[in-house]
């Protein structure tokens, strides 16, 4: 992250509370000068973190004039005294801010089932307010990073309806991320002009795009929310058509790029692939088959060894509860053919099929030729790091 | 294996045919020395192995006398060329033999995608025949393991019916190990008296209570054989309720015990943990969530990392695609409450479940508090060594 991160009317800023360790921010937070308006997407995870729920019942109101968030502790599973804990998070930026609590969202991040440390983050508040600085997205970001490597924001502006609107958008996210979403906690703001309901529809086609099309684990997190604010500072509205359109195309590009980053930084991840599931007879049975093979631990394994193993590509693409006709199935690493009509293209084609597995990034298709329907999904290999990093988590 | 394995009125062999690998036995044979009445179950994979589809074509005849079987390849998405091998695999057994091609099965594992090493495994048939012997099934065991580290064989006899019968069981597995059967082979031979339909519903059962509650990866694989012989030597026929009863359970507990020693061997496993979830509303409820617990990599990492991380559990548990209330979830390891109406029991609750933790077997148990439908499924921890095997898998 080496350019400053910005949007008018937002201010943002980071402390050390010690929430988990000492010594690194893990409180943040993020200011609207004005009351904005406000979108979210939430996980679909059964069980859900306290401060998703309390996000949840206030998101109708539509308006937000502020964002806590912390790291290293999630705030889930932590029973009636954790919703207390999240409403009382919002409270403490909300009295300090000489807001209206409704007005306050929160988003945690971290290890479940244990309580908040409320005394040190009450603590926290005070300094974390009069932190808040344009500038201070770049503090923010890494205040919510876990097992990330590396902090993630993106600042878009672009011109529109006579004018130029910016987007900077913050998220976190390198484990249990996974297609519909996944530890990851990504906060988009805005000085465009919309209604909630407005801003709604917008940032689940743009969510629907990015977050819901990576995988890094399969597992699905029990926090991950995604908030979308727009303050107006631009004077530039989504109800001009022009304004809307470039509005949408850039948060798609924001949210993808973002989504990108994340499973690049993915837990012990060494290489981005993207599975692509083409001439498939509806669109849902080419998700779930670039779904499984993007989850077979196997292939994943494999891309890491460096191994083009198409088989076992073919057997994951085989179990995805889809039926399709094997013998006319052909597979492509990039441009390189491996499997043509459901055999292999033999050694000529596994040699060029290598040097693409070699690259950091690289496509896998399968081709169904039954149909013209595709999905794709992105996914990265599944290292000893994986297992290092998720073996010690906690301890 | 340190006990003698045989089964009156078969005999069995292996040799090194260097199929893959130069040196180590990987073809092997069981014969029966009168018509056998045989079951099979075979992968739900949408990409079948040539030996499978040929086995399937085969069964509904019911009669087997000898099965040819083999690792290092398996024989899988080699297109027409391969068909052709499978068959003429068992054409040169039923010839060397004198018996009739469609009374000879075939099973491989290995690699998928290449073709099969014809010449070599034609120099091998005649070996193989002179090597036939009663107590075979040791070296049999020893031919078709790929990465497992030992070889698996059960031997069970038991009075009934006012005789004793014998039951010889031998299996592979130790990767893309799945709930509904996953690169494993098993073939059990017993000397029961049955037809081909009084053996399909005996062995659908055993397996369903077997390798069909068994996880190591999620992967499923092309190749999956479970064959049953019953050639009628001992005289007892399954006709007789009582035989039928001691055959059924004898069945049951020779392919659990091969299905826990699968889950033992799994490819890198230290652990074998059995998932129970219970007061779900509906079995197939209760099925989905454990399955996606057994499967989840942080689940498995952390039990690798001994760390009693409930809230991965409960996380894994949320994705299912169940509806339940978390707020009433109780988690157990072992008789160690860690979760009580889906909040954390606290310090003292971890410290002894860390004892669990760290024994080589526990059960890990989610209780719904919504009914009375339950569900388990056995898997193992995912260690570092699971990702060197797979990654080096092919070189």
């Amino acid at each position: 992250m080496d350019r400053t991160h910005s949007c008018p009317g937002y201010r943002a800023s980071a402390v050390a509370a010690a929430i988990r360790k000492a010594g690194r921010p893990d409180l943040g937070m993020i200011v609207s000068d004005r009351p904005a308006a406000v979108a979210g997407v939430f996980t679909t995870n059964q069980v859900k973190a306290a401060p998703v729920l309390l996000d949840m019942e206030r998101i109708p109101s539509g308006i937000c004039r502020a964002v806590v968030a912390n790291s290293g502790n999630a705030n889930c599973c932590t029973g009636p005294a954790g919703m207390r804990d999240a409403r009382t998070m919002t409270r403490l930026v909300a009295d300090d801010l000489g807001l209206d609590d409704n007005q306050v969202l929160v988003a945690s991040t971290g290890v479940i089932g244990e309580p908040m440390p409320m005394e040190r983050v009450q603590a926290a508040v005070r300094p974390l307010v009069r932190a808040l600085h344009p500038e201070g997205f770049a503090d923010f970001a890494r205040a919510i990073m876990t097992t990330d490597t590396e902090p993630k924001a993106v600042t878009r502006s672009a011109p529109a309806g006579g004018g130029r609107f910016t987007l900077t958008a913050v998220a976190k996210g390198a484990g249990m991320i996974c297609p519909n979403m996944a530890t990851m906690l990504c906060f988009v703001c805005s000085d465009i002009e919309a209604t909630a309901a407005m801003l709604a529809p917008m940032l689940r086609q743009a969510v629907d795009g990015s977050f819901n099309r990576i995988t890094v684990d399969g597992d699905m997190s029990t926090n991950d929310t995604v908030l979308l604010l727009a303050n107006g500072a631009s004077g530039l509205s989504v109800e001009d058509g022009n304004v809307r359109e470039v509005f949408q195309r850039t948060l798609d590009e924001v949210l993808l790029a973002l989504a990108r980053s994340l499973v690049r930084d993915g837990e012990g991840a060494n290489k981005v692939v993207e599975v692509v599931v083409r001439g498939a007879g509806d669109t849902v049975s080419a998700r779930r088959i670039a779904d499984t093979v993007a989850n077979s631990p196997l292939v994943k394994t494999a891309f890491f060894g460096e191994d083009a193993n198409w088989g076992r590509i073919l057997a994951a693409a085989g179990r995805a509860g889809v039926a399709f006709s094997p013998e006319r199935v052909d597979v492509f690493f990039d441009d390189v053919q491996m499997v043509k009509a459901g055999a292999g293209c033999g050694a000529g084609a596994e040699q060029e099929a290598t040097d693409v597995i070699r690259q950091p990034e690289f496509t896998v298709v399968l081709d169904l030729n039954a149909g013209r329907s595709a999905a794709s999904v992105l996914t990265c290999d599944f290292s000893l790091d994986y297992v290092r990093i998720n073996a010690d988590y906690r301890s």
